[in-house]
């Protein structure tokens, strides 16, 4: 096991330490759920007073023109980079939810014949909830929720889309990209990526693996702030035959000649629907301004190195890990599996040390490299090891079950 | 037409006059657009700032447990007093397009013999674009939009839901809430109601017409910012007959169970999708609060005097007013058609007073109670009288059309 010492050498030589500064941290708290609402960079803080007081308060309906009306176009452009895109190949919009029933019933309606989603059993809810909702709006259409190791044999000529996580939310585990794209694309399917627990965790090539769609969430690694607007990815090939069945105004070819008739947009702003959500853009474009310099290989590497040293600590402490070994194979957290992760979750949280805990039995700690240290990963590990060794875990609050995440 | 003394002398007795000082407005600006952006409520400054600093960047995860999971519902409950709704029959959540959507796939899927959604020509486009989407979205399912004349005639055996928006936003005309709720009604049809150039802006009464369904937006009379999040109204008899087509996980009855299967939650929560927008829910939250003591009668009161001087300024200036004379016929704002609208537009922002253009001849000009003075409102009356009197609105600068807006 490392020592102290070893981790704080590890923190004095760290390509990424400086950009802890730039985030707000609490004081005495070890955040190992940046997975789930990543940290507020200082950067959004001065951002989101200049929208409110500034642009909106001082220059009001004068702000669309003077960059509003771009934002989502603007904010596309600054995720592209991280997931090997394109500029013009990315927006944002709405939530991944809203955007992942726009790209599935595109790809449904691409051709007649193709009549089948396929997912997988145990996928982020949502995506099997909103597929469950596209499919009942295109006649004929299923959804075909399969096993992993079921996924490879349930594709096949009736394969409208294959929809992945990338990364899995419970247990990490990542998809290789290249190997489930060309699988999709040999069954004649489309492959639609959801890289929620990827992009700003790993290295995500798009563009590098063929895949045609993809959407994702910017609330976790890219730090957006809660319920960031969303953003969604169709690859250029795509872009002028797929259709969006939100067909709201702002996706409208001249969304201001107030015409009664539809006429989509060309490129990514036809995803658009409603009038978009410029106070979370701003506070997620601000965040954005802070991947300009970093190396995603010194994302990956500091993600792999945290996670072994939380790797040890939680077998040390008798847990089971969940999560695959092979960095190249997960994303960038860690999950345990015990019956009593509920209530470890508890006791740590009473200990400082915030991750968060997947119904039923999973003790999930998000590592995230911008925003954590060397050291405060090595005291998580210490402290797991202490509340799982001292048993407080067992206190009767601990066990009490708070309404929601 | 009335003095400046006059109108100063309304200012002194207007009941609504304080809460001037609660909005942040920029010094030199007579704001007349209230009715596309609201002005910013100084509370929403101070709200803003402690979400992002306090509740995102303090408290991160444990914030949803601490008020932002349960926003969506009182931001509803907030918005249901100012349009005759039960607190319990309002949600707020995604944009009014997105909003929309939902509403009419399930206002079709209720009866398979009803197939047609009725509309007005010449409605606010998205409107009409988005019922194009939801009618492509159940089979058999067809859109007819007409003029206002025909509407009535237009209704039937094979009409699902009648969509219509309550004031219009070019004229500001308004229709009879409860004539036509009954008229869609006696044709056996379901009545949905845009309220977005309504509510906050006249009394809206849903319950006391009967009414079905509604959406509405939250940036224009209800100030909460651009892009705010918008609401949708289910009357309590309909909630539990009608589904979300949009069925994402903050729909589900369990969200947090994470099973693959899709429930949807009792009441309005399953009208929610993704991750709401906290960001913006916190902004329009706060403003919300300024209603808490308002009479919407004074509201009115102050909308028709608003309107009556500006109508006589646009009639002296030899404009043609579009707008219904009648108050009770209109929302609150005043339109002129002119082929001129454009250039006259911009010169009017030239000399400090904000109004809007409305293609192809429209100039609109929002008077909204809570932020306007008699007096700034008279003084915009002159400068228009001004501008057309001068034809300094012939300078061929003001004839450049922006990119939008």
């Amino acid at each position: 096991m490392m020592t102290l010492a070893e981790a704080e050498a590890l923190d004095a030589r760290d390509p990424l330490a400086a950009l802890r500064d730039r985030f707000m941290r609490p004081d005495g708290l070890i955040y190992l759920d940046g997975n789930s609402l990543g940290m507020l960079p200082q950067a959004s803080v001065a951002a989101s007073a200049d929208m409110m007081e500034r642009q909106w308060g001082d220059r009001l309906i004068r702000s669309w023109n003077e960059g509003w009306i771009e934002a989502p176009t603007r904010v596309g452009a600054k995720i592209a980079p991280l997931i090997g895109a394109a500029a013009s190949e990315v927006i944002a919009a709405d939530s991944t939810s809203v955007n992942l029933f726009k790209l599935i019933v595109a790809a449904l309606r691409r051709d007649p014949a193709r009549t089948v989603v396929v997912s997988e059993a145990g996928n982020f809810p949502t995506d099997l909830h909103i597929a469950a909702g596209a499919v009942g709006c295109v006649p004929g259409a299923e959804l075909r929720v399969v096993a992993r190791e079921e996924l490879a044999s349930a594709l096949g000529d009736d394969t409208a889309v294959l929809l992945l996580t990338h990364a899995h939310y419970k247990t990490g585990a990542r998809f290789d990209m290249v190997d489930w794209t060309v699988r999709a694309h040999a069954a004649g399917a489309l492959m639609l990526w959801d890289l929620s627990h990827s992009a700003g965790a790993v290295a995500v090539d798009l563009n590098g693996a063929n895949a045609d769609l993809a959407v994702g969430c910017g609330y976790k690694y890219l730090n957006g702030g809660p319920g960031a607007p969303a953003y969604l990815f169709v690859a250029e090939r795509w872009q002028a035959a797929l259709a969006n069945p939100l067909s709201g105004w702002m996706g409208h070819a001249a969304p201001f000649g107030f015409t009664d008739d539809y006429a989509p947009a060309m490129g990514m702003k036809r995803w658009l629907t409603g009038t978009p959500p410029v106070l979370g853009l701003g506070a997620l474009e601000a965040a954005l301004t802070l991947w300009r310099d970093i190396d995603m290989t010194a994302v990956e590497a500091k993600s792999a190195a945290l996670f072994d040293i939380m790797l040890v600590a939680g077998e040390a402490a008798g847990l089971e890990c969940v999560t695959p070994r092979d960095p190249a194979a997960r994303g960038s957290h860690i999950s345990f599996r015990t019956p009593d992760a509920y209530a470890i979750t508890q006791a740590l949280i009473a200990r400082g040390v915030v991750g968060d805990f997947r119904d039923p039995d999973v003790l999930r700690l998000g590592l995230t490299p911008l925003t954590l240290s060397y050291a405060e990963v090595w005291h998580a590990g210490r402290l797991l090891c202490e509340v799982i060794a001292s048993g407080e875990w067992r206190q009767p609050e601990f066990s009490v079950r708070a309404t929601v995440t």
